[in-house]
């Protein structure tokens, strides 16, 4: 089963917008097994829009088409694909009382542009999710098929969640469920987490299911994807459950969360569980730390807050200074916990990228000494989950 | 004069990688007054690359392919572009010494895979910019030409930006020299901008050149592209200059900046030319703007830091807060300047999106109040380039 992208919009073309769903598209069709060969981009020009998707669907059984449904004058991927099945475009009425709801609730009046969103190849169908004002299409033409959604990143994924990607699987008579988790780690290399997995990805390689795959995040550590082939939802769900505990033993404490979660949501859910606040010095982190921890924490009920300072004075050790920077975050926030990472005093020769990582727990201190990679923003990032990390530990 | 793009790799289309060098080689493209129809993804498979990029000739003047030109058994763009030429490859010697020189000078050893990234077809040249350790390649096909370019985005653009633009320019028998500026804007809507610049667009029409358009760039504001055509570099130059200082006095103080200045940048060189120092304190940016200052300001010279906390005790009014969290930064860095932005306090029922900019220079205090859109991570931004830009105003 194969299925092309096809991004259309003149704005992808000038590199106004840069095209991050026909990406996001390629990954989901991956992962439910579905083989996508061509990606396209192409311009708001009838003839152009007609040839790609047309050549589309002469190479593969679907094609995707994604953008153009929107109300203005330049959105014509109806008008294309009701061009390319040879029909006429009829107006659905429940679509257009829909959108005509969706304009009221929201204090706004629905203009004749927004009725031609309404329009629908004769012979296509709504797709039933409908996020937005624009519906997207579902489009046999013989026995392959055509999906308009619309560019909106958004519309375009609850359209492909739960309809488009069920009904790919079904079509190509795939009756198994596809499903992934993803376990985030930090802590190993790409070849060290290679070399520990090794036997583990060997005997998985005999059955082919699950599969593993490693996926470098740079800032954001290393993820590991389990992927499972299974008759129904639930024995897939077993099967990545088994196989994250089988993980969980080999890579010990470096897994720090699951599928999309960050490593300050989980130091934050931590803190929560135990009733305890945290505050940082960001000397070395300048303000990136914060930004993330509010982020998760936009009432700072776990975060009290940080300073943000050139650090403190020369003369002392890194390690000193980690432990002072820290205190002294505690001290002004009245925190539970506070963290800082410093870099070394010049005087004391380290190598560049040294960093020390402080924590204070209660009364107790605690200082590790890393060594980053990168520039000066590179590093600065990597010091923060390295410190998030250390947190991490230090509190399980 | 039509260039397509292909871009060369699996990975592109499993969305482990964005193809972002598309959308910037689109971008040059169309200033360099040279269409792109069509933007191709393909995999590293022989077959369907060899479609891909035969089918960009057969549409198009010229074909740019981006990927595929490394070491490893997947690269095959040299093999394919070869094969449709109909032509050997042929080793050049002369590269070969080339890419070991450069691994000697890192104090590594070049491996046979890599001596294949000398391979030329018969009939092409590489390209003279070769920043890495993979040539890029010039293939005349008849009229025609494919241009093959690394997808390491640095070496691709050294050799659009030093070869491959000015020779299609050549190839499209355009003399001129085409040059670009950005205005970047805060504080008026497109459609504000679009009234404002109206009658000076209706007047350059008619001559069309220079030309203007409008990029609105989110949390960035929104920008406003001049391009200028010329005979050469000198007097393109003269045409933007002359543009900017008539956009400058119709737009007036909304512009902050020029090409790739920030807000931040231009807040701290101003900062730096007066010899003084800033302090912010963190409420409801909760971070973002430190990260932004410490990054164009790692050494913290005119930044001295900043408080993030959850905000003054609620009973006083969004103004006084944020005079109150101004004064706290500036007190605790002991700085000339000092910024915060805040949200009014629950009890003074202002509408969602409410924000105060709070600035303090000397002893002299101003306050704005703001309305805002967005959900809490866009408010955040939205808060931090229009605090940024309230101080840049008050000190100029």
């Amino acid at each position: 089963m194969r299925c092309e992208v096809v991004a259309i919009g003149t704005e992808l073309l000038l590199g106004q917008i840069v095209d991050t769903n026909s990406s996001w598209i390629g990954e989901q069709l991956a992962l439910a097994g579905i083989d996508s060969h061509f990606q396209t981009k192409v311009g708001d020009n009838f003839e152009r829009m007609k040839s790609s998707i047309q050549q589309g669907l002469d190479r593969s059984e679907a094609v995707i088409c994604c953008g153009g449904l929107g109300p203005t004058q330049d959105d014509i991927t109806r008008d294309v694909i009701a061009n390319i099945m040879g029909v006429d475009l009829i107006r659905d009425e429940a679509i257009v009382e829909k959108i005509r709801h969706m304009f009221e609730s929201r204090g706004r009046i629905m203009t004749d542009n927004n009725r031609r969103q309404a329009d629908i190849p004769a012979g296509a169908s709504p797709i039933p999710k409908m996020p937005g004002t624009a519906p997207g299409l579902y489009c046999p033409v013989d026995n392959k098929v055509i999906y308009a959604v619309p560019g909106v990143p958004y519309e375009m994924r609850e359209m492909m969640e739960h309809f488009i990607l069920s009904d790919l699987q079904k079509r190509s008579g795939q009756r198994a469920v596809i499903r992934s988790r993803v376990l985030r780690t930090w802590g190993n290399s790409e070849s060290g987490l290679a070399e520990t997995l090794g036997d583990r990805i060997q005997q998985l390689d005999k059955t082919g299911n699950p599969t593993l795959a490693f996926l470098a995040s740079g800032i954001e550590g290393i993820k590991v994807r389990i992927t499972a082939k299974a008759e129904d939802e639930a024995a897939a769900v077993q099967i990545l459950g088994d196989e994250e505990a089988v993980l969980r033993r080999l890579l010990g404490d470096i897994v720090f969360g699951v599928d999309d979660e960050t490593i300050e949501t989980v130091v934050l859910n931590s803190l929560r569980k135990k009733d305890m606040t945290v505050a940082v010095a960001e000397t070395l982190t300048g303000g990136v730390m914060s930004s993330r921890l509010t982020s998760s924490d936009p009432e700072m009920t776990s975060f009290k807050g940080a300073i943000v300072f050139k650090g403190i004075e020369n003369g002392v050790t890194g390690t000193d200074r980690a432990l002072l920077a820290a205190k002294k975050a505690k001290e002004t926030y009245n925190a539970d916990v506070s963290v800082a990472a410093v870099e070394p005093c010049t005087s004391e020769g380290k190598p560049r990228g040294t960093v020390y990582l402080g924590v204070m727990i209660g009364d107790t201190s605690f200082v590790e000494e890393v060594g980053l990679p990168g520039d000066r923003n590179r590093l600065r990032n990597y010091a923060v989950i390295s410190l998030m990390n250390y947190c991490r530990k230090l509190m399980s």
